[in-house]
């Protein structure tokens, strides 16, 4: 059942994440949402403005997964160069949108700009592709086959994703449950290992943290079977109770 | 000169960061650091706890970039699968390292923890690696040939990374200037191109955002050269605040 999952990567665009200048909130919001949606998020990959790079991921991820979400580098600036790499990795033609420019055009009528080349140039989509709105900032982003092209400003994707998400088939969602523990990773995996073992349904998770009094850790327990799932953490629920009992968090070690 | 600088790739392992869960904060860290080395990050790919994802992504990179940084999956739990996944890329073995073990021997010894086959674990590094000092909670990371095997926790991660940039070669560092100008992009995008066009010493990024007064954009400017870069600047401050005064930026488009 698990493995029906659509599965889906994430690719960012743009020197400001590499230099380190931005730091990205979109992938932390993509992959939140796809969780919802029930699709498995399986790679993300970071490139930096350059056509040959966002060509060879495009293509290597659009192969692999049911959707790949880019963000970044479609605006007007010279730097923008998403649409174009994205229409040389489909091997099409890329011009400008007729719909795209009637939206650019209107808007810049209504607020009172000149609409000028650079301004248009946010039109341009691969042949093919069709739009998807920006309720925010207006300038299209577009779908060409599995691959979604959105903005990389964090409010214009998450608007652009509320219209993406229309277009996607999700799988049954994954439902979580976490649960804290205060004792070393030391002392919980042999346990868990145990845990993990017989409950081959659910993934499970171990990430340790620094409690109030010494290392702890969330366990957390994944499955698209809501039975599997609680029967997992009936087992996790009793270990932790033990491990916490036990008084082992107390000092700094995993 | 600016193609001689050492390039590198980040590489973060877990399932946490794909499902959401976890929010990364160990990318931008690297990034920062390695700008100031005047190390070139060119690449980041996010994979899961998955063997084969790892192997391939630490193979496909370590080939390409001077230098590899991966951070997580090194825990004493059954989902911490990097160092296996590191030495079966190598083609090596992996086993424990005699002093990880002396190191994690004794410091189990001085907070009174039972040394348990899991915490041991953590020990466990291919042949031919040397290990990274963790100054927070001792368990080492490693090292072997061009890739740095780190911890996932931010603060363990940063001190095993100053242990590691002892042994990176850093180039020329790149130097950058950021520019605010107060207009949207497609009124900034024509100049900008021509002043790009005359200084190709010079890498202009322009990142909008949302300004007070509507849409204005910060411009970067980054070169390893300090005479090109200068002279960019002047360009770029000039075409800023004649954009500025133009009063472009009032109302809400790119």
């Amino acid at each position: 059942m698990a493995d029906q999952a659509p599965t889906a990567a994430v690719l960012l665009i743009g020197d400001e994440i590499l230099s380190g200048r931005t730091k990205d909130k979109n992938l932390g919001f993509i992959a939140d949402y796809l969780t919802v949606l029930g699709i498995d998020l399986k790679e993300a990959r970071i490139v930096p403005d350059i056509e040959d790079e966002i060509v060879q991921a495009v293509n290597a991820l659009r192969k692999r997964y049911t959707y790949v979400f880019t963000t970044g580098g479609i605006g007007p600036t010279h730097d923008d160069i998403t649409a174009d790499a994205v229409a040389r990795a489909f091997g099409v033609e890329i011009d400008h949108h007729p719909e795209a420019v009637e939206i650019l055009l209107a808007h810049f009528k209504t607020i009172g700009r000149e609409p000028n080349e650079a301004r248009l140039r946010m039109a341009r989509t691969p042949k093919g592709a069709s739009l998807i709105a920006n309720p925010v900032s207006k300038a299209p982003g577009f779908q060409i086959g599995n691959v979604f092209v959105m903005a990389g400003i964090p409010k214009v994707m998450q608007a652009m994703m509320e219209e993406v998400a229309k277009r996607l088939s999700g799988g049954v969602p994954m439902r979580s449950v976490a649960i804290t523990v205060e004792a070393g990773e030391g002392d919980i995996a042999n346990p868990l290992k145990e845990i993990q073992g017989r409950n081959p349904g659910v993934i499970i998770g171990s990430y340790p943290f620094e409690g109030s009094r010494g290392f702890a850790a969330t366990l957390v327990l994944r499955s698209r079977d809501e039975t599997a799932l609680a029967a997992a953490e009936h087992e996790v629920r009793s270990m932790a109770e033990a491990l916490t009992a036990s008084g082992k968090a107390r000092g700094w070690s995993q």
